[in-house]
């Protein structure tokens, strides 16, 4: 296996069929990436072991999903200078509202790049992950635009059908 | 200086004004304690070593004051099994709203106790930490119930005053 | 049946799915409690009576759990100075947003300990009375370091599946 | 003094510029009432015998407010079955929410007629009783009628010099 | 048919399975009430009359259920000085927050009193009603002493069955 | 096909079941309309076409939804100066408050005529567009207020049926 | 003084800081406009003959501002098919989303074109009055066209200056 | 001056004194940034062509700070590859929650990395471009290496002021 660009970190297993929607992104643009299972809370100690020796594996992007009091993209960002891309998961209760705030308030200093609560968060940030890949591997840079140009044309086919539909 | 009973920790200077009301009241009881000034994110290893050594230092609860995506009590509550108590900063945009779900909405496993947002929050963290205390402590205990009614009779001091200048 | 150390109390007999979570950690680490079903507002004698005799009948903390206008942490809180802890349900409406701020913003002088909304927070809330006795109690707090390396462990096992399957 | 038929209760003297918003209205109708400093929390048992006693005493409505946590209409109205209103005060942090929420949200059994948030609110209290008096005082009800078309006139006279200005 | 002492006004039939908790409550305290379905903004006429005609119908308060831009029970009240109770029906997407504000947030001059969210608010609003004609009626407030009662019995009886379940 | 009056617009093709909503309302009323499928985000280009074409093809309202950042009647308001009016979609997570905040928290200089949350802002966006397009087509205006007319009918009808039911 | 096109209603005379603003665009498109003070609660019958009687004086567009339990909008629209404009007042309490939720939130049936809480929404009412003035009236779709011209190109100076300073 | 590899984008002059914070920022790397005042909504094609043309001007990183339905961010993200990061700017009324919803709920294919409200939001935009910047420029890396020593030798210095001034 490839070393891994990019590491999909979440809190609980629960949060995988979220967060799989991000290790199926970078599978598709062909980005080695490695997924974990690290809790901020629970475990600590291997977080940080994560996030200090990360770069020198020659990871590039954090990816960390979690929910509720979700600290694990701000301890791991704490740890390193890699981006971390932060996912707030939707929760129960509050319907993932603390798990954005928790994510996205960070202090001045150390940065949470937070995208969306739940799976479009997720795809997002891959494909945010592979942006800032990108920026020093034009093929990559390529695959985005072409992905984009896809996604584009799958919009312009439904609106297609769309008016047809209502046409009649 | 005597060993601390009680350590008093919050995330940057700024809240000084606020959590220095938990240091007062602690004094007020005479429980020794130690105020620091640590960050989750900006010194995470400091924070760390507080929270493993604390138990050894004869350290009995942990306070902990943070603002924005408030990490500090959690991170201190996954590193020792003293009781760490959250204090919620008022913040300026959300109005500690994000303080509060990131301090409280802790996942199973590692649990903060948290108070309200702002002083009276901090104040109320000096007292549950002296309440504590106060289960093997008898006088401590005893000192609590005569607080307690001080306090009632501060307020019943206020009703008669309040009920003269109506009854006019 | 053991003289018992936490008292467990809800609000409401449907609270109880929830609020039995507390108990089956309490009993996991053999620590003796007592559960109750008494409302702020519709037995208030009984939830009085119950905080104003605790501490003689020897319990070292109360654990109320309570949803919407959740007063019985407060109302327990303001009749013994134990430690009480406070469990916000969910609710149909509000998600538990109602419960949450009714049992943490507590005036200064009478605190509650509150933990997060629901299942999370009833579990939570049992390990911080554990840690609570633990205090003064060796073979708890020992038990607690252990349950807590076990967490971790299971997180480790969760963690090596996931790289497993997501390596292939 | 005559005897009160309406108690002003609030939990803390903080309250008064709001409450005395209501004392205000009542004395403008004559109402003879009580006004009264009283915490759910920190002197319960002062709440539970004003509760107890006001019936017996004539009291025909209670006014309570309180913030933050507010139960202090929630726990008078467990204690008696005259009606309650309760009035949310501003707080600052949470501008109010947190008063709202624990003071409107109460459990089916035991209603809280909660108004609005501050001074309209402490207003609205008051005028709420007087209605509620005015049920069983013909002229008390009249007063009322002649209240609002005051209170129109006043809306006109505004409406009427707003609509000169701009017209100009 | 006897004349109605109480109407139940509702926005619309959706709003009729939790507003028939309010029925329900004023038929076992035997207080004749009727039922409307009418809306403020879909038949303001029908509103205003109902409104209007109220007091000399003999009606003594009024309870509005409506959920969204929840206008009804101020409208109703802009235009009666009967007491009007206001229901903030649980909305599908906001969960009620917006009917509870548009219901509670009165401008001072107008007040409603506003009740829980949904089946709970409902049964208070009902309960609130009782209570109001309870004061000049001996009767009914006996009812609403023993209803209190046969309450708390049924609290303190599954207290007993759950303190028995967990003490084995 | 005539040409169309009202483009109704939606930012993907899940947004379909609300939408119709508003399609359905404006063929009852026979105002002609072409329903859209564009992204503001992944379809840029023709989201910009479709605004700035629209007048010059006799378009005069455009009705936009969409969910989440829903940016789309923003992106379509600051590219014609035709009425846009904005539905907010209900999302999975936060129910629609972001699709709201999204949508109407616009800056002066380019409004958005925000409807309600889901199906019943989508109805009533046509219903708007109805209420504009009437200001220069008294047929249309009357079929408005017999619209209006059937509507309260309908109201009507089922109060007769409740009064009924309750009356037994 | 010319026939009024748009009347401008609030509810209250402490919004009018806030509803001048709409005055002043309108003005300053020279679109004739009446500026009323009424309130739905204290003057219902005035509202109502306002809305009544709007259409048959020539009125084309209602724009109305109130706060809190925001009525207003809600309530004009019931009686008039005219289009209504609400703009939700910032409160001192909840800062405008119980305002903007009784403003936008409203059933199907009776729609309410809401736009921005404050100041920024008031400027936006009256320019969202004048596109739909425009669609009937050529001069006026001008004004507006290049009214948004020098919208752009102040910001497009302000974009000037700000790149030289910061280029320096 | 150097070609820039940032720009900083803001949607009203008036938050130049928040994004300024981010231009200090990269100042104090080196890093060359342009500084743009810019509207989604009043300009349009400009923000289009920034987006459309940064990449091939050598640009790396855009930051968008925007307020209220804050769509700066999304519809320049809309229109590059680049990695975009959003800046949600404090409101008057909402205090930045429907800046911050609007700039993160992002719909799936195309992110923002939105980091916190305000000033601290501002300066960690500017270091979340850094660490991207710093994944291909070795001396960059160093740099922001010492500058998070910096950062906690700062923390740890007020941490000993602060133990100083409490053990006295």
């Amino acid at each position: 296996m490839k070393k891994p660009k990019v590491i999909v970190v979440m809190g609980s297993d629960s949060d995988l069929p979220v967060m799989e929607e991000a290790a199926k992104v970078l599978k598709d643009f062909k980005v080695p990436c490695q997924v974990r299972i690290l809790s901020a809370h629970r475990t600590p100690k291997e977080a940080k072991d994560l996030a200090e020796n990360a770069e020198s594996r020659g990871v590039k992007v954090v990816i960390a999903g979690a929910g509720g009091a979700a600290h694990l993209a701000g301890v791991l960002a704490s740890q390193t200078t890699l981006p971390v891309i932060g996912v707030p998961m939707e929760t129960k209760s509050l319907k993932g509202l603390d798990s954005l705030l928790s994510t996205v308030q960070m202090p001045s200093g150390i940065p949470v790049a937070t995208v969306a609560i739940g799976k479009a968060g997720a795809k997002n940030a891959a494909l945010l992950a592979v942006q800032i890949l990108g920026l020093q591997d034009k093929a990559l840079s390529s695959k985005l635009k072409s992905h984009r140009k896809k996604q584009a044309n799958a919009v312009k086919l439904k609106d297609k059908k769309c008016r047809l539909k209502f046409s009649k």
